[in-house]
């Protein structure tokens, strides 16, 4: 059966990103077919939303769907109320990913994590971050309503006054973890790894973590073969650090593997290689972890590996896992032997002479 | 006029960093008056409490408090009940260094960071973290209250149902932040920095960021000289691990300068070097970053380093600047020479060789 494939390169380098990596689709000749979608800025200053309403429609009847990057200028923008012809609408600005994880339940954001021998302790590992509830489920406002001053009893409070403060909420659902960890462990299980590791703070958010703990352990005793751990999370950001090698899977709420796999890239050596999918029931979507870097878009300096390898996790996704072994296989290989390599890797190369040394590593490996 | 120094040794290696660091003070000859006193494991089995009362009463009359470390073990130990002088008492373990940091508002958590020449890009920094309120301020619970159903609406837990759910508050007072950030621009000034950081997570977070970002701004504008950057605590994360010299002192919400700093305790090399306060008015404690370490006591292995800072930063404190630089440019010394390390360094010396190292290097640098 034909996958319907839609690409939405978005702004700055992630149309470079796009153009120089989708050649491989062609290469690979796969009963695919691809589609174009628009989203990013120009949207946001026509209609007020970065993601048009048509490709709504395009996103509901696509397989996989590959995201370029979208220009974080909206919020700033909505906020002065700079575009013209959004003037005294009072729009609010959604960042289009979040619409996108929200909209669609997309409930796993995954983020593979390694390092090749020669840049240190070689390793790999994958961080998955909860996607659609904890500090990110919208409970975040100033003042402290009058129903919850019996609760939140502080001396801070007290000192400042209800309105002179703000709350926000991380909300954590039986529900929610409950899919989180299942995939956690089906992932673990699916790409070799021995160890699944929840990384919170049970050691302060006592009930939270509690909470997150039995609900971990219940998904574990189905997984015979892989270890749970439980962890406090800056322990896991010291150890991401020191010995990212001891890792296998780590599963965190919202915020803290925002944290976390920003991190693991930097550890990793940079945005430059970092891909990431988020993942529903059904639904997916796609993207390098780097945004649209405004301050090299246009110079040829974007690394377009992570875009490589976003799309092999994208095909594998729909099915196509030698295809994707291919992609990962090419840049590795790229990588490996460095000679043709983006700035941020320490090279010369253009985004698209790096993206054509990938290209012909995929046809001759 | 005469200091009142209380030490407490605490457990594990937290007394053995303790006796190799502290005949500096001996060599530094300074008029501080040193007591003893005690804290740990063998309090919470007696009294249910790390703290036993007359220590408080030793902290409430000292003018700075040396902490070693203190076991975790409580925690399970009262959670299992395994402590028989205490069965059946119900107790709830509260972490002693939390009660610290509560009862005596010590709202500061400063932690310099630095890496010296040779191991990377050398870098200093500090992280300053808010040690009272925050996501620490107690406020986690299992079920959600009725009370916040018409506000906490949302699709998993309408499909877990209230009592099938945790929540955790974020909560940040104007007084909090005010005095926290105050503190921070104070110390950048003092120290020589001209940035300071707001690590938070505004472009999700909007309205407690909004919040937050105010008053940071309104604080800032008294410093004159000193740049303030508001940031996103995930291109903190990242950035710490791959450019940390863009930084000078970096602040953030309790929970997330915990994660930032222990990362940057990973970035500098590890727990081995990495000294902390904990300031109020007129109160504060000292503690090296690491803990008990449990795995290595009692082997000679533990790193006095981090103790050797951390009592540079009590003298500091209590007006000695000269001598905290004498035991500052001797820890950086002994590092350099890199002939008198503990394993965790590279080195094979012992807690106590490498300790003589460093007494040696105070009284002739
Ligand atoms: C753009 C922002 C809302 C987003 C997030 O915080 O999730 C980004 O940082 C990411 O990690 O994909
Ligand atoms: C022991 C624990 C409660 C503590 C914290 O989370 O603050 C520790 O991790 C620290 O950073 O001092």
């Amino acid at each position: 059966m034909m996958k319907k494939f839609l690409v939405l390169p978005g702004d700055g380098i992630g149309r470079e990103v796009c153009e120089a990596a989708l050649p491989v689709l062609d290469l690979l000749n796969l009963p695919i077919q691809c589609e174009f979608g628009e989203i990013g800025w120009d949207f946001w200053c026509q209609e007020g939303n970065a993601i048009p309403a048509a490709t709504w429609h395009q996103i509901d009847m696509a397989d996989a769907v590959l995201l370029g990057a979208i220009s974080s200028k909206g919020k700033q923008a909505a906020e002065a109320e700079l575009v013209p012809t959004l003037q005294g609408r009072g729009l609010r600005y959604t960042s289009p990913v979040l619409q996108l994880r929200q909209r669609l339940e997309l409930f796993a954001n995954v983020r593979p994590v390694w390092r090749l021998a020669g840049q240190g302790m070689p390793f790999r590992c994958a961080i998955i971050r909860e996607n659609t509830e904890g500090l990110y489920a919208g409970f975040d406002r100033q003042g402290v309503p009058e129903s919850l001053s019996d609760w939140l009893t502080h001396p801070n409070l007290a000192r400042s006054g209800l309105d002179q403060a703000a709350i926000s909420v991380r909300l954590q659902t039986r529900f929610g973890l409950e899919r989180l960890f299942r995939y956690a462990f089906d992932y673990a299980g699916a790409n070799g790894y021995s160890r699944v590791t929840l990384a919170d703070k049970p050691n302060v958010l006592r009930e939270s973590g509690q909470f997150a703990t039995d609900i971990f352990l219940g998904i574990a005793a189905h997984y015979a073969g892989i270890e749970a751990e439980i962890c406090n999370v800056d322990a896991v950001a010291l150890d991401l650090v020191r010995q990212p090698q001891r890792f296998g899977v780590i599963v965190a709420e919202n915020l803290l593997g925002d944290i976390l796999s920003d991190l693991a890239a930097g550890v990793m050596g940079g945005l430059g290689l970092a891909p990431s999918a988020n993942i529903g029931h059904g639904r997916a979507y796609f993207e390098p972890v780097h945004g649209s870097a405004p301050d090299i878009a246009g110079s040829g300096r974007a690394n377009p590996a992570a875009m490589f390898l976003t799309i092999g996790m994208a095909l594998r996704h729909m099915g196509f896992a030698a295809a994707a072994d291919r992609i990962d296989g090419a840049v590795l290989q790229v990588v490996r032997q460095g000679r043709c390599l983006t700035p941020d890797l320490g090279g010369a190369s253009t985004t698209q002479d790096m993206a054509s040394a990938i290209l012909q590593a995929v046809t001759r490996p």
